[in-house]
C-alpha cells in the first residue's frame, strides 16, 4: 500500500549528538517515513516540535541535497541570514555544498510539524555553524569531531 | 535564500506524453521547486490538479524513488489495489522498482495540490499500467516506446 500510515510509526526522541548537545533536541520527535515505506535512496522524516524546540543543531551537508515543507503549525528558519518565519505549506531547500548552515525552530506556543527530505549518499560531512563540530558519516556510522578533525573530548 | 517564494516559481501546463495521450493530463499543473531552488539529486514539484485531472498516466519507475505529501483539497490515489482517499497531510511512497503502476486523481471539486519528489538518475525506464507504452530516459531526453521497444507510430 503505497499510503503511508503515519499513526502506525513510532516517533523517535532522543539525539546521536555528543552528550553535551543532546540537550538542546528536548522536545524534538521524528517519525522514518522513507525508511517505513521502503525508500532507500532518499529519506523522509516527518519532524515535530513542541514550543520551544529545535530540529537540528545548525548545520550544512556537503553532499546532499535537502528540502522541507511545513505541514502544521508556525516555525521559524534559521540560516546566516537571520529569522524566517514559516507557515503551512511553506517550503525550503538547501542543496548540497551550500555552507548557509540552517535548522527550524518552534518559537510558537504549539506544536509545529514538517517533512523534511534528504539525499542518502554513502559517506557526507555535515558542519555544524555554530559549535567546534563536524559529523563524518560512513558506513552508517556517525563520528561527531571537531572541526579540525581531533576527537570530540580533546579540548 | 532558503525559502522558496513559491508565487514566484512558473505553473507549468501541458504535457510531454504522445499526442494522443496529451488530453488526459488538461486540468494538471505544475512548478518546479527543486529546480528553483538549485536542488540536483532530487527533483521536486508541486503539482496542481482542478476537478477532473489527473497527476500523471499510471505508471512505475525501474530505478527512482518516489514520494509524495497531500498539502491541499482531498485527492484520491489509483493504484493496483484499487482507489485510496487521501487528505492533506497524507503522504505516499513508491519505492523504485515496485511494479504497483500509480497516479493520483482528483475526483473533487475543488482543487489537489500536492508535492512529490523523485530520484534523479543518469537513465530510467517508466513503464504505463494501463496501455501500451514505457518511457526511456537518457541525456535527460524522453522516447516514449510500446513496452516491446518499437517505436509507438508502428502499430
Amino acid at each position: 500500500m503505497p499510503k503511508i500510515d503515519l499513526s502506525a510509526i513510532p516517533a523517535r526522541t532522543g539525539s546521536s549528538y555528543p552528550a553535551q548537545y543532546q540537550g538542546q533536541m528536548e522536545g524534538r520527535s521524528q517519525k522514518r517515513l522513507g525508511d517505513a515505506a521502503g525508500l532507500t535512496q532518499f529519506g523522509v522524516n516527518q519532524v515535530r516540535l513542541a514550543p520551544g524546540a529545535l530540529s537540528s543543531l545548525r548545520h550544512w551537508h556537503e553532499q546532499q541535497d535537502e528540502f522541507l515543507i511545513v505541514t502544521e503549525g508556525d516555525l521559524v528558519l534559521i540560516d546566516d541570514t537571520g529569522e524566517t518565519a514559516l507557515a503551512v505549506g511553506d517550503c525550503c531547500a538547501f542543496p548540497a555544498g551550500d555552507e548557509n548552515g540552517h535548522h527550524i525552530a518552534n518559537k510558537s506556543e504549539n506544536d509545529g510539524v514538517f517533512v523534511v527530505m534528504g539525499t542518502r549518499t554513502p559517506t557526507e560531512t555535515g558542519w555544524y555553524s555554530d559549535i567546534d563540530m563536524k559529523v563524518e558519516v560512513a558506513d552508517g556510522q556517525m563520528a561527531f569531531l571537531r572541526k579540525d578533525g581531533s576527537v570530540m573530548g580533546d579540548k
